[in-house]
């Protein structure tokens, strides 16, 4: 049977299932990703697991987005994970290398392999002919041991590309037309490949830009083929032996197909504040800007730096633009400095900023109150600038730089100019030197790791009680969300290398004094929540789980739970149960004591069973969803325990 | 009488007073300066005064301190700021451009003028042939509307620097000798004037570090000459024609005389935590250090970044170092990308940041806890950087990048390599565009401010009346700091345009219910605080004076007031009181009213009256020690009503 090239990827990593989409599949991992915001939790869970060495081909941990040094907290932490990739093995990228998606295409990213990282756009790397797939930080975790990564057989949907880019129209353009023809749920459930003969007109990092945004349309991954191009790509790196072919077999087919002419494409924007909300650069031609902005790793590549300079070359930006420039690698920087574009920038009023994430998640670069922000980056949600209620739209380098010289959205192809040609550079720079690679693990295992006074190791979390009594702290309503279970934001995030004190926030913007209620009887059992349908909805955070467990909570027991935030619950040894009869939502109030019996066996025995609650005679039936792995991993106390425990037996042996 | 360079820019600029040491005179201010943390009250204080059009030659306002954009606040600023430019008359210099003293000197510094700026390292243009001198925002203002800038007379120190600099000794190392000898409080109540034959060995950018640094030794101002190497600096700025002369005459003596033989330097370091804690480096050699940092006014010249980058070349930094290199303008940055330094410098391993002050002034690039960072930074008070409880050296660029190299405090001589050879640009970079000169002033006046939601204006305030009833809010104890009166730091900086906003951080530090009880009675004829000895001592911020007056105070009785605080109470219409017989503080409590009868007279006929104590028979006599100037100014409710009212009178003239 033909295979298409997300089939030959899986197929080749295949552990656990069968390739039946929606069917639950466990992948081998041959290489990890993690960058500081998510990676300091995913070295503390290593730490915990008791992990010895990494078990993968290649695991890096990049420092890219919390650069912004206001106070000890991000340098403490820059220290801790240094101090952690030298203990288990991984490779290290010091602050200042750039974005993790650009430099880990540049030095590690090989055709064939799989990737995991715990940032969602990790699915960049698809580019490359890998299967790149954004996680969250404990799934990442177990794979750096060596576990496999349990993901959803996803459709393959290919992706015909013909015809050529008309001038002005580049990658970023691409992926708009797709995200103008599907919305930000288009691609769920599914790997976006790309093939055919369009192909040939996008360099590697174009495809970057492709495969980046694919996170933008809930896809699972984005997939290209490793073609001559690559080939190409790979030598330029100095690796020209990582570069094996790989492209679908004759005859492939796709679950969905569809087809792009490139050819037909025009300059696109996502307006404010969904990057789904595309459309044509010249309908909205004329809408002055604050802000314009290049680079993050949906536009990383030297090209997009370089067609900006060449736009605003001898010109001069419009007054009051704050025009900022992102380098997203120190290679890629250097290049841009010794070709002179970066000096035709900084002439024509650009503000060049360190190489890294910084504005694009919010670390800097805010723009002012309400004004529009035109960007490069990949996503313009409500107040992700830092601004509240910011507007904030996204486009090609082009469509940037032509509105920085004129100060109002304009369509770089009414500039009357030419479409200029970058130059590359003839021998282009390779930074090999400051991606730290892994120690040997005798070596490894001399290192202690640094923890500042803001890093705090994952406590021990102790097995599932046979016998529970937990009051209910908290009785929560529908569509609960983690932000509501524990917030983000600059106020919260620099906490995140530290359980006891992030979890002081934890239910504070649904009930503040959940907290000292928690405190005021830790260590006595521990407690329960109640709430209604969805609970857990929203983003992916994992100490959404792992505070409230810090606080004592054993027990969510709700109408129905949102998909990542249940797995988040088992990972971490908090048991997910739903109301048998939803009508007995209304029995419980909040205070009330719930008694759990015989619990361990009642688990493994079935997927019903009672509980009582304190003073009421009538029992009440729950159900829980758990798999037989997960039912282990839950008597144990969650992942953590369960590998630690797999580590001693291997160890054993 | 034959004079110094001091006494020359003194005489030429005197409006009032006579030229005796000590005693007080008032000059006329040809340029000023200002930067955006203290900008923004200066642009409000001028909008209070109800300023047309600026009054001075050449006012710039520059944008290098804030740049860290988190949320909106900082850019609303920028926006503020920009149209205020527009609306007085002044320059605007965009994010981006760099720091205010390295880009003033490059474009508007002009030998035989006089600079004030709102900004403690103004000094640095005395390097021009200026007089240059820090000052508190309103004595800015006041300048920008022609006022005279009122200061003691200094004596004159003359330094005599012969000899030349040996190799991998610099410019820094000239400052930190005097620091070594005198420190941080030799200067006081001096201008530090440098002449002799060393001088023609020293670049104009190397002057400009000397006279930087004036600011650590207390002085109220440092002067070069203006000689051929001035005239080559103003040349190669397309500025030729701005050059004038000026040196002493022959025969001119100075108040003090001191002698450095420069071929005697040796690199030097300062120590944490005060700028004149000054030993060789070769003593602390071998002390390990987090970050290696180059930049800021202290260093700022072309050949500061060249040589750091020459010693660095082909080099990897040391493992786990943070090379930080933060350009001071646009156009040096831009003539170091052209002649390769800045690729040297990212290939060896160092983040670039944007042009500005960032870390200088903690705004980002904090150490790690508890580990040493060694910049080329003017200060490294306790916490400066940003970390609490931080260790900072101050050391020359040479030092920095030895350091970096090896990871470890490191004298340059040791590197065993020959100092290298700096290679200027044939033709450097001139960055005219992006400091946006003034507008016309019938084009000035078309423009209204923008105000974003953070920046208010600062209210009326009424006149000084002739009865008082005032409540004593608050009873305080000796050595009251404007720390303690009004907080600084990150939680409080960001509402520096908004006095409503920052007013509720008044007294907070030594009563967290005063800004509640000052509310509580608003607009009912104001409230009188009492206090000890050196009331008001430390920094010279103006928001110590503006936030209690906008909460309605109106008196200050204490025992003795620190200098500045006190002329801080008088600019901005709050009474400064002391006690006759200082037994009297014991008489009154927290919560007696003041009774203040035919006030208006009584300050006009003397210096001594009396006031009653509610419920209390006997008086309490008090003091003031207003000059004949100052008692007007607090009839009229201060200085920004004064200013008004004269424009106002010139107006209809």
């Amino acid at each position: 049977m033909p295979f298409n090239v997300t089939q030959k990827l899986i197929k080749d990593h295949l552990i656990f299932g069968e390739m039946t989409p929606g069917m639950e599949i466990g992948l081998r991992v041959d290489q990890t990703l993690t960058q500081d915001a998510t990676g300091t939790m995913v070295m503390l869970e290593l730490e915990a697991m008791g992990l010895d060495y990494a078990k993968t081909e290649a695991s890096a941990q990049y420092v890219d987005h919390n650069l912004i040094q206001v106070d000890s907290k991000n340098p403490d932490d820059h220290l801790f994970l240094q101090s952690a990739t030298k203990r288990f093995g991984l490779y290290y990228s010091r602050p200042g290398n750039g974005v993790s998606h650009p430099v880990h295409m540049q030095r590690l990213a090989k055709p064939g392999k799989t990737l995991l990282g715990s940032d969602s756009h990790t699915c960049a790397n698809g580019c490359m002919g890998m299967l790149a797939m954004g996680a969250g930080g404990i799934d990442v975790a177990m794979a750096i041991a060596g576990e496999p990564f349990y993901v959803k057989m996803p459709k393959v949907w290919g992706i015909k590309l013909t015809g050529e880019l008309p001038d002005w129209v580049s990658a970023k353009d691409v992926i708009f037309e797709l995200l103008r023809r599907h919305d930000v749920k288009g691609g769920v459930g599914c790997v976006m490949e790309y093939y055919g003969p369009g192909l040939k007109h996008l360099s590697a990092m174009d495809r970057h830009v492709i495969a980046n945004m694919g996170a933008e349309l809930g896809a699972t991954g984005t997939v290209f083929p490793s073609d001559q191009e690559i080939k190409r790509f790979l030598k330029e790196q100095n690796r020209g032996d990582d570069w094996t072919e790989l492209k679908a077999d004759s005859g492939a087919v796709y679950d969905i197909e569809e087809e792009v002419n490139l050819s037909e494409l025009e300059p696109l924007v996502a307006k404010p504040s969904s990057p789904g909300n595309v459309v044509p650069v010249k309908e909205i031609a004329g809408e002055p800007i604050y802000q314009s902005y290049v680079g993050s790793s949906a536009n990383p590549g030297y090209r997009d730096f370089a067609i900006a300079a060449e736009i605003v070359k001898g010109k001069l930006i419009a007054d009051g633009i704050s025009f900022d420039i992102n380098p997203t690698s120190r290679q890629m920087l250097t290049d841009l400095v010794n070709e002179g574009h970066i000096a035709n920038l900084l002439q024509a009023g650009a503000r060049l900023h360190q190489a890294g994430c910084n504005g694009c998640i919010g670390m800097g670069q805010a723009p002012a109150t309400g004004r529009n922000s035109l960007r490069t980056t990949p996503r313009n949600f409500p107040g992700r600038s830092g601004t509240k209620e910011d507007s904030v739209y996204l486009c090609s380098p082009e469509t940037a730089a032509a509105s920085a010289l004129t100060g109002v959205i304009t369509d770089p192809r009414t500039l009357g100019m030419a479409y200029p040609k970058v130059r590359y550079p003839k021998r282009p720079t390779i930074d090999i030197n400051l991606l730290d690679a892994p120690l040997a693990p005798e070596q490894a295992r001399q290192v202690e790791l640094h923890k500042g006074p803001n890093i705090a190791s994952i406590p021990e979390m102790d097995e599932l009680p046979d016998q529970l009594e937990l009051p209910v702290l908290l009785k929560m309503g529908d569509n609960i969300s983690t932000d509501e279970i524990l917030a983000g934001g600059a106020r919260v995030l620099p906490y995140r290398s530290n359980l006891p004190e992030i979890s002081k926030f934890t239910f504070e913007i649904i009930d503040d004094k959940y907290y000292d209620r928690s405190m005021a009887i830790l260590g006595q059992g521990g407690h329960a929540v109640v709430g209604g349908y969805n609970y857990g909805q929203g983003s992916s955070r994992e100490h959404a789980a792992l505070a409230p467990r810090f606080l004592g909570l054993r027990v969510a027991l709700v109408k129905d739970f949102a998909r990542i935030h249940w797995q988040n619950l088992v990972n971490f040894g908090i048991l997910p149960v739903t109301f048998a009869s939803e009508e007995d939502y209304q029995k419980i109030s909040q205070g009330d004591v719930l008694h759990f019996q015989d619990l361990r066996n009642k688990i493994q025995q079935g997927n019903e069973f009672s509980i009582t609650i304190a003073g009421k005679s009538e029992p009440v039936f729950v159900r829980h969803a758990l798999s037989g792995r997960q039912i282990e991993m839950m008597l144990k106390g969650g992942l953590i325990n369960w590998v630690k425990d797999r580590q001693e037996k291997t160890a054993r042996q």
